[in-house]
């Protein structure tokens, strides 16, 4: 078996070791892993897309697994020469650090940390997470994770999915008449969605009018999830009372971008959640074996659904 | 029965209506509740200390319970005169803001939201929880329910207490052996030590020596578990990275004092947690229908501990 670490020679060194040993724990040999190999030898590819990264698989015609680093695969699932089998990147790494992003800026902003004086003493409690109810808009994986955190800490949350779902402690809608019930009830929201062509601008000048006055947005998801000039005249108007946004079209978020110097703007450089290589390398390996034993094979992505 | 509401007038009408609801529900006459009565005939008081309430108990002697409306007692429990049974409020509501309060601040310097740039692209994701220890400073019933909150997100919890204690998900410590283990492992201290003689100064100049170069202190218990002098110096030489402040020996915080523009101090104005009148009428209530059916008293202080 020859299986191409094909996500960027800049990442070979951050992902060999971690990938060799979970190989071994997974009883391969780990010789198999190569940074080079004649792309018709390769039986199996660790990819993330990037300038150096393939994107013709057409020659890769013995290769039986695409492995994304990556949770998100819209980069990769439109293009029509991969036709070999795609999974995505679960990673209980990943999902803990968005855990842990999503918990935090749910909590900065529940607390009103951003509008806290540096030079008064103006006590103002809030009031308790039971009165603050969130929309957590995608029940994947991460939504999932993120809800039930924190539905946890008394946050009534209120989950949004395009299928209809069944999530412990969660309160779970679907559908179209579904999001506008969810983000009718919301004081924050959380958008967790993937990047399909039925999500973009889930979050648009109709829906974001649906969201009580003042209501504040955590966008860890994708930066296709919103139509940036709704929300900046929502955010201008007070519709929308602040935007929490890791995610942009564009990244780096250009320099002259509106959300950079708006008061109602907290930008992070898409740092809620990335992929662990101690722990997603795990999850390679468990995919490399199943592969070996001609076993199914984990988080395969849906073409059709584009996740 | 006639039972004393002795907090403040301008209490009562925040107070008076959940205080009869909890005690019609208990099965109690509400029309005992009274906010002027002859001390002589007085049974139990209902107590917060200000400059409006009785501080010579004396004349109280048919007096059976005090119920503090607050869970700190320390003005209380050295008033010489009050020899009747004393007990802290245990509020379900304000356990639940101090557990919001942690875990959001936590959150905050564990991610370091206040570190982020307004104005650059500079992606630097923050380790996982699980690499980020948190000394917990008192294992009581907030201590508990912080340091159990923050180990649920991940965080390994150190907790520390005067007494042994044994608390699911927290490693505990105790003593002042287990104090110097403790801080020498944290990187992040949060302290919910009642105010006691024993208790002061627990952070001092010696005890922030303990701590890793960098760590944060995060303290919603009492403002005199804190040498202030010793903070501001440790501050000063980055052996303390960052103090987040809710309480102070004299609040509101002075005007002039150092802690407010120190780049490295947040002052919150003691919002962590406060006693809620829904949740709270519902503990005085089922105290004085203890007190009324000759059963023991929840949550009495304990005078020598002096909590």
């Amino acid at each position: 078996m020859t299986i191409l670490f094909a996500a960027g020679d800049w990442r070979w060194p951050i992902w060999e070791a971690p990938l060799r040993a979970a190989m071994r724990d997974a009883g391969l040999d780990d010789g198999a892993l190569t940074l080079r190999a004649d792309p018709a030898t390769v039986e199996a590819m660790i990819y993330a897309p990037n300038a150096e990264t393939p994107d013709d698989f057409t020659p890769y015609s013995r290769c039986k697994a695409v492995l994304s680093l990556w949770a998100g695969v819209e980069r990769i699932v439109t293009n029509r020469t991969l036709t070999q089998p795609l999974c995505r990147m679960v990673d209980p790494g990943l999902t803990q650090g968005m855990v842990e992003y999503v918990t935090g800026h749910v909590l900065r902003t529940h607390l009103g940390m951003d509008t806290l004086s540096r030079t008064r003493w103006q006590p103002v409690p809030p009031p308790l997470a039971a009165e603050r109810p969130v929309a957590m808009l995608g029940l994947g994986t991460l939504g999932t994770a993120c809800g039930q955190a924190l539905a946890c800490l008394g946050f009534p949350v209120l989950g949004w999915s395009r299928r209809a779902k069944d999530v412990p402690m969660i309160e779970c809608h679907h559908g179209r008449e579904g999001l506008r019930g969810v983000l009718e009830q919301a004081q924050i929201v959380v958008t967790l969605l993937p990047a399909t062509a039925d999500t973009e601008n889930t979050l648009n000048a109709e829906t974001l009018s649906w969201l009580p006055a003042g209501a504040a947005i955590v966008n860890p998801g994708r930066g296709t999830l919103i139509d940036d000039a709704a929300l900046l005249e929502a955010l201008d108007s007070g519709q929308v009372g602040h935007a929490t946004l890791d995610v942009f079209r564009i990244e780096p978020l250009p320099q002259d971008h509106a959300y950079w110097a708006h008061p109602r703007v907290t930008v992070t450089p898409h740092i809620a959640a990335e992929t662990r290589p101690a722990t997603a390398a795990q999850v390679i390996a468990e995919n490399l074996r199943r592969l070996r034993d001609h076993e199914p094979l984990l988080h395969r992505v849906d073409r059709a659904a584009g996740y």
